[in-house]
């Protein structure tokens, strides 16, 4: 079995081998830079974790994961652009360093660069590694949707949230992972139940990043803690202690969502207390353990020998526990 | 022989076709919109035709034709943010109408559905069409790049600008005849003689463009007469003129450019001036010129019957001179 440091040498050496250094300069440096700023490349090694996994050659996924990584930093460099974030990865983002219209334009290059690297899959599964692709970045584009949505929206629910969630980052990652078993050749069925692992793990990985915003070691997170409640993020913390609040609590908790602040540091202690109350960091660690376990599920049924299935189930709980 | 009609008639019919009315509301409705806007749909149009020339079923490039409509409007709805352009075909665009990230990320999932219909390909050709496809895509981008970089820059020469104009015009009517021609089996020669015909015409026709900005008929044209000017916008006109001209109307022209005048049209009046002293409607009718007969060049050299030639040659007539 391929080892997961191994495969990130030769994620990382793919990536900086694509030639960027050409005109227009304008067009292409905001692309280098993006790949350059590094990130966790959770997805690509996935999809190449589940090739191995199923007894494929890596080497015939590499460029695949390779599209899969430039899609998903394409998408946070238009996201940062709608969001006006000024930092990704503690750097400046495309827009703040450039412009606008730079980022703009460097992403959908760097989208139609992901096209290229998805469709080098090998011959016999292209089409099919094309087709799962492409669902995928649209469904993309709807959870970062509804994402905007929700900010404005008020009659957002808990199914909406976890539709959101769903569509903007586990999809992403359960495709990285069907794919790599699609170029190993793996049966559609066994294809399609580590999709679900994907699925449901990146559900739990998502929901441990609304709890750890709220619950988490400020150092050890590097975010700043309740940066979702200062800007009225409705996350499933949000949204599942409104459903068991009663209507008094809602209410406060409303309110407080709504009100300005002069110390936002007052606004996290008066909302972290109710969410204290109502026991929400069980409440989400019971939630994450059943996507958690649906997700072990969906990999105990997968018709590969068991020692096989040993680095991905480590990697899973060490990506769900931040330590990936 | 399939005639024009009929086959914008299919081309319309295809695309109203596609499923928009779905939600998020917020990201297919402005998709919805773009694609209603019309506009001559003269890309499908030539593949199509291209694709009847050799012989092939135009259904078969139906889908992939409509393809590469659709990203031609995702690149119209992307540039429009980047020029601010308040209105496309007499209408609201997509970021004036709604905003800037309603517009990125509609646009985002236009790109995504456009490669989803390219790929709809026959699977024969499938691969070849879509590394055409996909080229030509990061050329516009290029070209849309070098566009903004001359707005900026000064040391802008005609070969950057015939080169600009190539990528951000030529290549994708080029690719479009190109692609049609695959589908239909066409040989590699004939595909490349008919992508290298799109290319000299697309010149031609966007030379015409130059030219009918100075030099049209404001009624017929539907722009405001001298609006590059106004713009101070480095066309083939302005740029050839600089080369001809002496350097004392070198001079001229250039402070001409950078003053500011309360009434446009007196710009408008004083470059027109020094372009009729240079002979510059001629020269660009014969630069024009020079490029059509090149792509007549490579129509005639195909290897098909003269007879199917018949079609495409008056449509290339049409568009160039804009009574497509």
């Amino acid at each position: 079995m391929t080892n997961v440091s191994n495969i990130l040498e030769l994620i990382n050496n793919r990536i900086e081998s694509i030639e960027l250094k050409k005109p227009p300069v304008e067009l292409y440096e905001p692309i280098r830079y993006t790949l350059q700023l590094g990130g966790k490349r959770m997805r690509p090694a996935l999809c190449l974790m589940a090739c191995d996994m199923f007894g494929g050659d890596i080497h015939g996924a590499l460029d695949v994961a390779t599209g899969i990584e430039i899609f998903h930093n394409f998408t946070l460099l238009h996201d940062d652009i709608m969001d006006k974030a000024p930092l990704r990865r503690g750097k400046k983002t495309v827009h703040s360093k450039w412009n606008a219209n730079v980022a703009i334009l460097s992403g959908d290059t760097m989208m139609a660069l992901a096209y290229e690297y998805v469709m080098k899959a090998p011959p016999d599964v292209r089409s099919e590694v094309f087709a799962n692709f492409n669902k995928t970045a649209i469904e993309v584009c709807e959870g970062q949707q509804y994402d905007m949505n929700f900010e404005t929206g008020d009659a957002v629910t808990l199914d909406d949230y976890m539709d959101m969630i769903r569509l903007k980052t586990a999809v992403l990652l359960a495709a990285s992972l069907k794919i790599g078993a699609l170029v190993a050749g793996a049966s559609q069925k066994n294809a399609d139940l580590i999709y679900l692992f994907g699925e449901a793990a990146g559900i739990a990985f998502q929901l441990k990043d609304d709890l750890l915003d709220a619950f988490g070691d400020d150092e050890k997170f590097g975010k700043i803690k309740g940066g979702d409640i200062i800007a009225n993020k409705k996350t499933f913390l949000y949204l599942k202690a409104l459903d068991l609040a009663d209507s008094n609590t809602q209410k406060q908790l409303k309110d407080i969502f709504q009100a300005e602040f002069s110390e936002p540091g007052d606004k996290v202690s008066l909302v972290l207390a109710i969410y204290e109350k109502l026991n929400m960091r069980s409440i989400t660690e019971n939630e994450m353990a059943g996507y958690y376990s649906r997700a072990l599920a969906a990999l105990e049924s997968l018709d590969v020998d068991e020692t096989k299935k040993a680095g991905l189930k480590s990697m899973a709980a060490d990506i769900i526990e931040r330590k990936f």
